[in-house]
């Protein structure tokens, strides 16, 4: 084995930071100073919240529109030019313009050679239903330096079926930008979003990030949830508020999916029994 | 709206007991002797829990063989007669013996009327592909007096294709006969079988009611898990030891899929985008 093929770990870096609402340029602006700072931390992927550019609460959809990017756009360029000479990967939601003329809430995946994917939301949470249209793509595995990355976006994950996917798309990580509006919860309980997580990380055997935000926006709290789940789907880093998340993680383990001497996550799996439709 | 027809609630029993390996004598006993106790305490719904009938830890299939029986076994006749007269239901796990001479990891569903339904389980635990013949299967929906009983059993419960399936056939209530073995758990983190069934609970608006065991068996220790969680999967009752969880459930609520004015749990998937076969 030569010293190029050595795995190393991989150090997961999710910034919880406060977008502010229809502010591209302080919002860019936010990006890539956090964006700064995790460079020269080590981040090999870094993951920012879903609709960082734009923020979220948004009176109508001429709003939104009014803030819509489309995967050319400066900030994804001003991305790839500050991570020359890394292997950092960055992960961000932005509120995009699709050639369309729809607007989708969506997901890039930028290095140092651009813009590497986007992904369109395809579970929309309540009121994003009155701005943007549902993505048609299943969500992408990006093939990364670190390992096999895929991407969705918050209320996404609470469909099993989509990390399923990724999983079975040989994903090693998932990675999730979030706006997760903040619920009551019962004491003693964790916040619902990353119960969904924890069992979506341990039943598919992969590693999560969590990006989440902070700051009261419009009247809505936040869940303040980022974390960092390992493939058994226990927390190796968690925030609350403005701050960071950071976890280095041995990506590979993701790939050995025997959980017993007879057991295989994906293996034991039984398609031709479980129905997709409903009957009642 | 008369009389009969005004919904009301639903009382939820599990009794987590321990079972003596390979002694149906002695755990028909418990069983019948539990029954009483739940029946005499207003039980609708009773869970026991996976292979009451037999124990778990068996040495070889051979042992396992010499205590399996058929739904026609004379324990499923004598619970049916002590239900008489009552709209119980009971669900308890058994070693059965198929007319094909085969060994299953099963369940039934039983009441007054006898044997209404046996599922076998279709994902083996480690040792068990030792002893037993997956199920080929779906797990059934049972319609009861109390509304629409899903069953499945123990590790079944870590595939969301299983309760996702059970959802879409109708089911408001989800029982889990379970001998979930004792793991480490991090501190503050519940059992990882509790975090699958309670994102199961919240993916899907169901009710799901998990009846583990206790008592040390050969030197295997148990989770001790039972739990009965609401259509949000937060934990109405729990036990740790030998004892039963009780909860008194308004079941109509899990035919309310709605989750916010412009969401539904079921009716937002998109199953034309998700994969469920490996390409990787």
């Amino acid at each position: 084995m030569t010293a190029a093929s050595i795995p190393t770990t991989t150090r997961i870096v999710c910034e919880q930071v406060a977008p502010a609402i229809v502010d591209l340029a302080h919002n860019s602006r936010l990006v890539l100073d956090v964006l700064d700072r995790a460079v020269a931390d080590g981040a090999d992927v870094l993951v920012l919240p879903e609709l960082v550019t734009s923020g979220y609460v948004f009176d109508s959809p001429a709003e939104a529109r009014s803030v819509a990017i489309t995967p050319d756009d400066e900030v994804f360029a001003a991305i790839a030019v500050r991570l020359e000479g890394t292997r950092t990967v960055v992960v961000l939601g932005f509120c995009e313009l699709g050639t369309d003329g729809a607007l989708y809430n969506s997901a890039a995946v930028v290095s140092a050679d651009g813009v590497l994917a986007v992904y369109r939301k395809v579970h929309l949470w309540d009121r994003e239903n009155l701005v943007f249209t549902p993505g048609s793509s299943a969500p992408p595995v990006v093939e990364t330096p670190h390992g096999r990355l895929g991407v969705i976006v918050c209320y996404d994950l609470e469909f099993p079926e989509m990390p399923r996917s990724l999983a079975l798309a040989g994903a090693d990580l998932i990675v999730v930008p979030t706006n997760w509006p903040r619920t009551e919860v019962p004491e003693g309980e964790k916040p619902p979003e990353i119960i969904h997580a924890q069992a979506a990380a341990r039943s598919n055997g992969v590693f999560i990030a969590c990006c989440d935000r902070t700051g009261l926006e419009r009247g809505q709290a936040w869940t303040e949830g980022t974390v960092i789940l390992d493939q058994f789907g226990w927390p190796l880093d968690r925030v609350v508020g403005e701050g960071r998340a950071v976890a280095d993680v041995f990506l590979p383990l993701a790939r050995d999916k025997s959980i017993s001497p007879h057991n295989d996550l994906l293996g034991d799996r039984r398609p031709g029994i479980y129905s997709t439709e409903k009957t009642v």
